[in-house]
This record gives C-alpha cells, structure tokens and sequence, in this order.
C-alpha cells in the first residue's frame, strides 16, 4: 500500500496527502480528518526513512538527551516534544548515556534524519568551534551553556539558568535565615561545568557574607549518583560535625542526603537544613518537602524550541538566561 | 570522506573496516584498535540511514519504551542497552507517551530502521493477533504480557513478574503482620492490565485469609501519577480511617501516599503500614525506607535481550516469568 492508495481512496491528490502525513498547517480540518481516517482504516505506515533520504530536507528536529533516567531531563522533554509537536515538525529523540558524547551523536542523528534543527538537552560546557562543526544545522543547548568554551557567541544559542548565580541565592539563603557552618555536598568542585560553577557561587555567596574561606566545608561525591551522596554525606558527618545547613547542587543528592542525616539521628532541620537547586515534582514529596531553587523546566523547553524554530526560519542564535525561582518546602529553618 | 579512506589509511579492506564499525567479533583486537582510532582521528561518521536502505538486514534492535520519566522503565533501559551493545547489535531507542500506540511505533521503527527484532517496554495486556501482524520481525514484551489477549502462545515472547502473585505476596506479608484492615491504592481496578491484575491479587489475598470481600477499601487514582496518589490518599482518609496497612501498586505512589499520610499526622508505620510493588533505587531514600516487592530489572532485561536473540537466529519465543522478592524496609510493621 502507498500513499496514492490513499490519495485515491480519499479523492484528494498526493501532495494532499502528503502535507497531512507532514502535519502541516495549509489542509482543513474536512480533508485532514478523511485522510487520516482512511490512513487509520488502510493501517499504511509512512517511510520516512525512504523519505528523508529522498527529500533534500526532512520536517525532523532532532532531540539529544544526555543522562538516561536524569528526572530533571524527564520534566523538559514532555515540555519540548509537545512543542515541537506544536510546530508541524516531528521530533526525533536519541538519549545517550552522560559518559557519551553528545556532539557525535548529534552529528550522527543529523545525517541520519536530514535534521532541520538540534536540540542538546544536557552536555558539556566546554565546547571549541572544531568540535561543534561537525553540526551543520542550528543548535540550542538546553539548560547548559558554554561558561568554559571557546565557540562564538553568535555561532550558538542556549537557555539555562545562571547555575553561579543560582547557587549564590541558595547559599544568601541559608545565611539569611541565621546559618553561618554551611556545607556543601557536589560532584566535583572542578569539573569544568555545572557543579564547579555551583561551588564557585556556594563561595562567593559566604566571602560576601564575610564567612572565611577557611570555613569551607566541602565534600565532593564524584557523581550525581544517590548512593554516593548518601555515602559522601555519611562521611561529611564523621569528619566534621560543625555544620548547621547543607547546600546540594541537585534534587535527587539533596533526597539522599536527608535520608543519611536521617538515619544518623539528626532531624531535618531541626538539627541540619537542606537545599537544592533543580525543582523536580518528586522532591514536594520528601519528607520534609525540599526546599529548592526551581529550574523554569516548562519555560526552557518551551524557549529552546522557539529560538530553535526562529534559527531555522534564519534568525540568528539567542543566548537566554532564565531565572531560577525558590520554592519553600520544610527542610531549611531560621537559628 | 567514505569508509574506502578509512580502509585505504589503515591498509586493510573495505569489508573488515565494515565488521568493526558493525561491532562484530571477527576481527583482531589490533586492526579494530587501529581503525577506531583512524574512525576518530578522521571524524568518520557512518551514514546508518543510507547504508540500512541499501542492506537488507540492518544491524538494529529496536526498543519501544512506552511512558516517558517512568523510573523503572529508566533502570531496565540501562540493562537492555548494556545487553544489545555487547551482543554487536545496535540499539535504536524510540520513547513515546503512556497515551501512544506502542505497536504503530513499533512498526514504523521497524521500517525505518529494517530491524531484526523488537523490544517493547511497557504496553497493553490485551493484543489481538491482527494488531501483531503489523511487526514482521521476533518481539519480545518487556515487564508484560498477554494475559487479557488474544495473541497466539507461540507468535509471542513474554518476560514479566506475574503481577496477581506479586500483589498477592505483598497483601499477604500484611496480613502476616497482623493486618486485616488493608486499603488498596491503584490507578483502576478494571484497565484489562497491570492494575486490575495487581487488583486481583489484592482481593485474592484477603479471601485466601477470609477476610470478607465487604470490607474491601479501595482506592482508585486514575493514573499512576504522583500529585493523584498523593490526594487519593487524602480523599481515602476522608472517608474511611479504618485501615492499619495500605498497599499500593507502585513505589512512586507508595511514596506520594507516605508523604500524605505524614502531612494528615499519621506515621509511617506506626500508624499505617505501606508496602508497595516495583523496588526502584530511589525507594530505598524515602522515610521511611520503603518496603517494596522488587521487580528484578537486571534480569529482566537480560533475559529480553536474551530471548530476542534467540528468536533472531531461529528459536521459538519462549514465556518467562520472574519473580519478584520482597525488600523489607521501614514502612511495614507489625501488630
């Protein structure tokens, strides 16, 4: 069966067709309706990979999501694949591990589909233009940028927080409501992304409350992982036990942590505050509820989708910070 | 650049740079080593798309998983994509909403991609045989099966827990505790799948230790989602307090209902017992420790992978059925 059969069927010629299997605007609601019905009665399945390679464009934007199983990552896909749904195009999904390298993959995937446009949810932030000229099409990085790279400002577009800035507020946070023995649990204090850029925002905010950097109190997990924040923590509490708030650089470690205090016989916050920086759905469901500066995780997919749409159509990139906002839950205390 | 100059850099032929690009073991570990490194420091990119149109057998498996940011589904993925990499076949990964058709996707991927089998992750209980005659390639059901099908036993692979014993077991480890006012959460009791099996088995445990089909306490969210389980549980506390043990059907409910246990005064388990079915990572952090019947994951997905290669090379489907074991937490007690 092929899509004359259901051209013929319908009465309609074949670019009509054709324009309804694409999920274009320019068919009404009468025709579109037949034809995908008669799509639906006839069980014809497009080939679009016959048809990607036919055609000198495919509709496809391509999704690369770095991390299988991030929750963070989870909450922004449902967002930018009805977006991309919304658009008329269709989204193609590849989700690598967070040891792999996302520019390859993307590069991959372009071929493959003949992508008009790359969305990279998660990466590195250290990108060179050698490296992203294997990307031939426009490309958003979504919720990371390019802190410690060396690519054109006007070469690339991105929508994140300020992750600096974001730690900052946590951390002003934690001291505003009396804290001043302020740990710190992150992967790595210089991983040249994320978590380096948190540490350096968790100490500035204590030099700018005129808390010594001798003071610090820093363990780093190696991971994301729940099982070595939990250990890390249970660790921190035998090295030292002058703290009275902990700073985490992500939800889930934040989860783990609370649960080894915890299980040490200290009550959150009673005895230790907690805060985090990512705002997933499941953390209103930690007991306490977590405290946490937000990600805009619906207001960044729908952004890297538009400014995506908007370099397809020849704009040129946009570079988009987007505040992180503080949602109160009951693991931090004022002493 | 083609796969010739690959070939024609290391000195070796076109066909062997092929075998180590399709991963395949018929080569010296030095040549392989030699043209990964040429591969790299080419950039070569293989055109999978163009070379799967011209081959008749792609080198491909396909897994369909169904319900995106569904934790569970997140940790078998691991496993799967482990097993399809080591066995020299590639992965092609497709996710779509709880609401989408697993089947159609699966078929489209398969044309595609010219498969060699198919793995689905998730989907319904209830296949006809002329739905299936959509896939033409070996399918194995993931964590499923086909108990409110038609499908005929030998056109099918299975590997999943039974879920009616499984939900069985864990009402019964209630009511060996001393419990015999057990409340039932779960998204339906009459969804032709994994919630009314899990129904039944709930129902089938309290009979089995006559206590009386009357005093049945039920219930039923509408999903599987967090934010439902959470006031579903309220609501059930509204009408009725007269329960000591809550069984729910999946850790991420359990988790939502703990936490409005909690927020309504009660304590978990002092006040209410809970217990649950999956024994995701991310449950052994709640607060309590949540005491959960383990679906084992690993070997689920390593049998998959497993039973599709067989089918691949010319072995019937075969029908596993695992068994879920309880992890005991904090969440269930005695009385």
């Amino acid at each position: 069966m092929t899509i004359k059969d259901i051209a013929r069927a319908c009465g309609v010629g074949v670019s009509t067709v054709s324009r309804v299997l694409n999920n274009r605007p320019d068919v009404s609601d009468e025709v579109r309706r037949k034809v995908l019905e008669e799509v639906e009665r006839q069980g014809y399945i497009p080939n679009n990979s016959a048809r990607d390679l036919v055609k000198s464009q495919s509709d496809a934007i391509g999704v690369v999501a770095r991390g299988i199983g991030n929750p963070f990552f989870s909450d922004l896909l449902k967002t930018i694949s009805r977006e991309i749904d919304r658009s008329g195009f269709n989204m193609v999904l590849r989700q690598i591990h967070s040891d792999e390298d996302e520019v390859k993959a993307g590069a991959i995937l372009e071929r493959e589909k003949k992508l008009r446009g790359l969305i990279f949810l998660g990466g590195r932030f250290d990108y060179t233009s050698a490296e992203l000229s294997l990307i031939g099409v426009p490309y958003v990085c979504c919720s990371y940028n390019n802190r410690f790279g060396t690519l054109n400002a006007e070469d690339y577009a991105y929508v994140s927080i300020d992750d600096y800035q974001t730690a900052h507020r946590a951390v002003s946070e934690l001291i505003g409501r009396g804290h001043r023995q302020i740990a710190a649990l992150l992967p790595s204090c210089s991983d040249r992304s994320i978590s380096q850029l948190r540490y350096k925002g968790y100490c500035a905010a204590l030099a700018d409350h005129d808390i010594e950097e001798n003071s610090l109190i820093v363990e780093e997990t190696g991971s994301f992982d729940m099982a070595a924040a939990y250990l890390s923590t249970l660790e921190l509490l035998e090295r030292s036990r002058d703290f009275t708030a902990l700073f985490t650089v992500s939800d889930m470690m934040a989860t783990a942590a609370i649960k080894a205090l915890t299980d040490h016989g200290l009550r959150v916050p009673d005895d230790c505050s907690v805060i985090a920086i990512d705002g997933l759905n499941m953390s209103e469901y930690t007991i306490p509820t977590l405290t946490t500066m937000v990600q805009p995780a619906e207001e960044m997919g729908r952004e890297a989708v538009g400014i995506l749409l908007e370099m397809i159509e020849g704009s040129a990139p946009r570079h988009l910070q987007l505040e992180a906002t503080l949602r109160e839950g009951g693991s931090v205390r004022s002493i």
